[in-house]
Formats: structure tokens, sequence, C-alpha cells
């Protein structure tokens, strides 16, 4: 069932295509998901994308556009008119991919587009989702769900559900609501399945669910879906009134793009790019936090420049200054990089912050006298004067135990004024350390040699 | 439904911990779902999280172990017979958990476990599922489903579904199988409810389904159900027979784990650690790669110290040294990160090495030429000699090309030999550019200078 998309695979596409063979091309692609054929289409030019894509069935186009990388998608939907994006897409889509994509069309189009709509439910549904953030659990809901009436019997029930079923596309889940449309909980597959027909549903719901309010941020929801197994997550208003559903399946999306963003920004990736991506992308995507980098060694620089003629002096000086800088950088991102994993999985707790510092000063001190101990030890053994040991050890536990609060106390205090504590780790935190660093390390040998 | 755990929450409860307050503890844990009691237990010393433990109801004990660190819970499993692990954890758990629990007893309490067992089948699934290893399709799968054969009708169906239902926990998914048991499609609950009953299903299960195989591995499954937003995905031996199930929940684990330990590694932590662990559990996990660093610095500095009488001529030189190597390290990490996340989520072909190393190439060595010249305007407006802004230019741009191609072929190379590729990022790439950095530096000087 799985088929590998091989560089091969993609070549024989290509060649195809530029033979416009197109029986070969419809025979070569027709055993694959929609997904597959987006990830085919993402390896094409975009050229050749477009030529595939207008050689599909009818049936699998508005699959294969949600699956598409944004900025392929939105060249194809400039080339679509509104009725056809109206018709051919949204018409077959569930109501939250729908509102995803007329959320990224221009203001004017997405209207016209809506125009055309011809289900007016569908269409209010999709209205209804474009008011929520992106980033809300409103943002992430569908419309579609199957609910059934407390006051219902199982006979009703099932009656009633088929009648709905109609309309959605996988049964998730089956809600239970009051006559107001309040959440009041779920009926299970097995209840529904092993109970006489006549019981009214009130007496075999399951009352205690997790569900999440319609403002609610998509990390919340990740961290709830996440922690308790669940697949599917009702979705109310304030007043209670069960507005959506989220399903996993987005779930899992928000997860991964928050992993690989912070993944990114520690290495020093400003914006979301990946290996097939143009030179000129990568290039925009990577050049921001060198320039920072830049600025930051030229100001390390400057330190040490300051101190040329004390170094002129002791010459053996400049033989410890990567030693300085690595441990000050490598200490530090690996502060940071707990803290920002702890916040992301939700494991660091409110308040303790005075804990948290204490603990921090003890680690970064005790690695920061093993590896004084043992650099000694090496100084030593290299015959080189003993004040050198002395000064070494002082500036290396000193830059090890600044370095570990600077990566632990920036990304807590960020994280407190809601800014994205990801930003101070990996490049932030190695160039801040080696300014520090070089700085206390000469200051600390001028004051005990001279 | 949500409640917040925080911080005054943990210290009045081990408050009444301390005052031995049984009605008060159980009181104000009863409304937790058994995750979350897991997190409060977490958080506790051992002596008050067993305490706790003590105190729960015997239906909700199975599910609290399950969601425990693995610390906490090797130690509870210490304490407990043999019988008491049988009768009230194993007995109460899906084949998947238990096996998963029985996995980390010692070989011969699992022996003794095992035969305690009551119900025979569940004993002879878990036995089955102990044969996998952990990190494939089949250490990840349950043995629980729900399965009818094709040549039923829908109300043969209904029946039999209602009799299995009772030992599933939830019905995710019905799968259709032949009289031997091969894995023919799925049902959908959608055909279930609005076919009439005498309909074979035969006739409306739907065939063209995602499965996979029991030695897949763990990290291929999550790239799968990801891809096709599935649920759950059926598991299959090599005859093709229905053997288990893996649901949605477990492959985000997998995910998560996937996506922090590239994190952690790419940060030089080199054991799963969280901000709440003991200083001495941080200490192992963050103390190996910084000797490695330790070495590699001392390495950079030899390197310089052979350089020392030339430098002492042009003291100038050593104020870049920072700048050589913050450049260096920074660009081969955004290298490797973006090699190692495109291993990850499976974008990276197979193939087209030759082409990427190109493209690689062209890109950090335009990045090279615009630093160069920022770099140069810098030394040229300092009123330095011009030979130094030829000689840091040269440098500079050779070293991001060099470090670029190392960042993008350890990880392909490492990969290709099943070693994992997310050693090859951060400190073992800033150690070994900060190596290759300096030495590059000062060759290209001492050739232009002398």
């Amino acid at each position: 069932m799985q088929i590998e998309i091989t560089s091969a695979f993609i070549e024989e596409l290509i060649d195809l295509i530029d033979h416009k063979n197109i029986p070969a091309i419809v025979e070569k692609l027709e055993d694959f998901h929609p997904a597959d054929i987006a990830e085919i289409m993402d390896d094409l030019s975009f050229e050749e994308a477009i030529y595939v894509f207008e050689l599909m069935d009818d049936d699998i186009v508005s699959d294969i556009i949600v699956e598409l990388e944004e900025d392929v998608r939105e060249r194809i939907l400039r080339r679509l008119s509104s009725k056809q994006i109206a018709s051919e897409l949204i018409d077959d889509l569930e109501t939250d991919d729908a509102a995803d994509i007329l959320a990224e069309l221009p203001e004017k189009k997405k209207q016209e587009v809506i125009s055309e709509i011809e289900d007016v439910e569908h269409a209010k549904d999709i209205v209804d989702l474009l008011r929520y953030d992106e980033d809300s659990a409103g943002g992430l809901m569908a419309k579609e769900l199957v609910k059934v009436n407390e006051n219902w019997t199982v006979l009703t029930c099932v009656k009633e559900m088929r009648k709905q079923a109609e309309d959605v596309d996988k049964v998730h889940s089956i809600y239970v609501v009051d006559d107001e449309n309040k959440l009041l909980g779920t009926l299970s597959l097995k209840s529904l399945l092993t109970t006489p027909t006549k019981t009214p549903i009130r007496d075999i719901f399951i009352e205690d669910i997790h569900f999440v309010e319609v403002n609610e941020a998509s990390e919340e929801v990740a961290i709830i879906m996440q922690k308790y197994d669940l697949f599917v997550i009702p979705v109310v208003d304030d007043l209670n009134h069960l507005v959506g559903r989220i399903t996993i399946d987005d779930i899992v999306d928000v997860i991964v793009e928050e992993a690989e963003k912070d993944y990114q920004m520690a290495s020093g990736i400003s914006q979301d790019v990946e290996s097939s991506d143009t030179v000129w992308q990568l290039f925009k995507a990577r050049f921001p936090w060198l320039l920072i980098g830049l600025f930051g060694s030229l100001t390390s620089g400057n330190i040490i420049g300051f101190f040329h003629e004390f170094i002129q002096q002791y010459i053996l000086l400049i033989t410890f200054i990567p030693l300085i800088a690595a441990m000050g950088g490598n200490v530090g991102v690996q502060s940071s990089a707990i803290i920002v994993q702890g916040l992301a999985n939700n494991t660091i707790r409110d308040g303790g912050m005075f804990k948290r510092v204490f603990k921090e000063i003890a680690l970064s001190l005790s690695i920061g006298i093993v590896l004084s101990i043992l650099i000694s030890l090496f100084i030593l053994w290299q015959g080189s004067d003993k004040i050198y040991a002395v000064i070494i050890s002082s500036a290396l536990t000193l830059v090890i135990v600044i370095a570990a609060l600077i990566g632990t106390l920036v990304p807590l205090v960020l994280d407190k004024y809601d800014i994205d504590p990801a930003i101070a780790t990996g490049p932030f935190i190695t160039t801040t350390n080696d300014i520090l660093g070089v700085f206390i390390y000469f200051s600390i040998a001028q004051m005990i040699l001279t």
C-alpha cells in the first residue's frame, strides 16, 4: 500500500511530462493517495506541477490542494476563477480545510468565492470559522460532527445518526447535547451497540469528558489531547454550546510545526525552510542570525583588541580563547534547551523560579569545577606556569555559571512576557556568551597577572 | 474540565501528606484524571508519591502506572508482588500497555507475573507482543480490535461486534477479514449505520486501506499515519494476517520523543532529561558533550599556540578569532539542522546527493561573499590595513563553505550507515568547525603576510 517516492520516480515522471505523455502520467499516478500526489507536485517545478494537477480526477483535486505546500497552492489558486474554487474545491472540503484555504486568499477573491458556494449551510459554517484566530481552538476546529439529544432513545439516535452521517465524512465521536445545544457528554459506540434500543440516551452517555473553549490557544489544545490520549475533542463557546470538534491529525501538525520551529530557532534559522527550497529562500532564512552573529563576534573581537597590549605580554593566553568561548556557548545552549523544552511540553510549573535558579547554579558550579580540574591538570602536564591554571580555572567556572544563568533566565523571562522563549536559544545564547566570556577571561587574567 | 496543576497546589498536597490527612488528600485528588495523578506524583518525592498511590481507587491504579515516568514506575513495581502486578495492573490494561510494563521488569519477575495473569487469552496476547522490538510496529501495537468476516451480513456483524466490543475499550475501526484472518479492508461506521441489515459485508467494505507490516520501524509508522491523517492503522504479519492495530496516541508519543531527542542532541544533551530532574541526572546528561567540547577547544587552542610567534607580530589578527569560529559554527549548525530535519520528516529523497551538495556550495558561497563584503567595509572604516580585509574575507568565505559542506555531508553519510544523523548537530559541528576555522584562518594569514 505504501509506495516509496524516489528521485528516480520523479525523474521518470518529469520525462513523461516533457513528452506530454498523458496516458502514461495518468497511469503512473492513478494508485496514489492525494497526499502522495501533493508530495510529488511539491517536488516538481511549478509548470510541471500544474500540468499534473490539471490531469487529476475532479474528486481528488480538493484533497490534493489541501496537502500542497502553501506557495504552490497559492499559485494554483491564483489561476482558478472564484467559481472554480467554490465548486471544485470548497464544496468538496470539510469546513476546517475550506476555511484554511479561504483564509489564504486575498480579501476580494475570498468574498467572491464565498458568494459562489452553493450549499448555504456549508458557506455559513465556513464564514463562522473564518472569525477565529488560526492559532486557536476555533481556528483548528471543523463544524462536521454527529450529535444526539439527551432525550432521544437509542433507536431514534441511530435513525438520526444515519441522516447526519450522510454529511459527515468520518464519525469520530457522538456528542450528546440538551435542547439548547449545550454539550453534555459523549455516547460510546460500544454502548450504542450493546444497549436495548428503547433506552433513553440520558441513561447511557458519558458525562465526564474533556472539551476546550473556542478561544483556547492551539498549543494548549495539543497539550490536553496529548495528555489524555484523545483522538477528537469537542469545542464549546463561552456559554457551553457545542460549536465544533478538533481531530488529532490537525493537532499532530501543530505539534510537529511547533517542534520544527523550536529546532530551527535553536539552529539559527529564522524561517520555516527545507532542503528542497530555493537558494534564495534558504539564504533569507539563514542570513539574519548570521548577521547578528557577525556583530556579536566583532564585539568579542573588540574586547580582545582592547586587551591587545596585555595579551602581547602573555601570549599563551590566546590559546584558551576557544575554550572559554566554546564552553560558555555550550553550557548556555544546554540550559536554554532544557527550559524551552520544559515550557513547550508544559512540565515547567509556574512559580518555583528561585528553586530552579538555585539548582542551575549548583549544577553549573559542579560542571565548572570538574572541567577546571581537568584543564588545570592539562596545563600543569604541559609544563606551563601554575598561574595559568588559576586564571583559566576561575575564568572558566565563572563563565560557565553565568552562561547557565543566562540560558535559564532569559527564556523564562521572555515566556513571562509572552515572547517566544525559543528566541533565546542557539545563536543568541552563543553570541552573548562569547562576548561575556572573553571579557570575563581577560579581566580576570589582567587582574591576576598585573 | 482541565485543572491546572500549579506549584501552590503541589505544596498544599505535600502539606496534607505531611499531616497524613487522608480524607483531605482523597478529596483533593478525586476529580483528577489518572494522567493528572501521574503528573502530580512525578512532582512529589518518591515516599510522597507512593503514599498518594496507595490511597487511589483500584480501578484507576493501572491507568496511573502507565502514565508515570519510568523511574518512578520502576520503584513502585519493585514494591509490588508478582500477584499484585498481575491482578491489580496487568489484568486491567490493554495488551500494548501491559506488554510495555512487563518489558520493564527483570526477567524472573516478568515470568512470575505472566504466570499469575488469570485471563489466559490476555496472557497469550501479551506474551506475543513481548516478542517484538519496542521501536517496531509490533512493539507499538495492541491486540484489542474489532473484526468482522467478509461473509457476514450487516446484521450478524452488529451482533458479533456487540460481543467483541465487551472486551474492547474503544472501537476505533472495524476490520474486515477473510476466513483465514487475512486483512481485506475496513468497514465504516457510516455504512454500518446506513446500509440495510441484510447486505453482506463483502459488498460494502472499503478495500483500499493503509496498513503496516509488524516489523516496520516506528518512525516509518509515524510518517505514514501523519501523511495520511490516520487515527488507527492495522498491523499484519508477513502473510497478511491481521495481528494488531496501532493508535495515533502512541504515535504522537513517538513523534514527540523523536523531536525532543533531536533537539536535545542539537543542544549537546546526551540523555533525555527535564528541568525537574536531579542535579546528578542533569550533570550526567550534560557533561559528555562538554568534555568533547573541552578537547576540541584545546585542539583549537593548540593550533593557535602553534602560530603564536607569527601572531605576536600581527596582533590585530586575534581580534577576528571569535568571528571565524562563530561563523563556521553557526553556518555548520544551520546546514546540519536542515538535513537532520529533512531526514526526520522524510522530505529528503534518496539520491540527488550531488545536486544537494552543489546547492549548498552556491548558498554558502553567497553567504560568505555577502558577509565578507560587510566585514571588509568594517575593517576599512576602522582604518586598518587593506591586507586584513583580504585575509579575513578569504578565510571567512572558505571557512563558511567548508562548514556548510561538513554540516550537509556528515549527517547524510551517518544516515546512510544507519547511525542517527542527529549526532552530527550542535556541539559536534561547532567543535569541528572551530578547529578547522582557526587552522584555515591562520594558514591563510601566514601565507599572505609572510
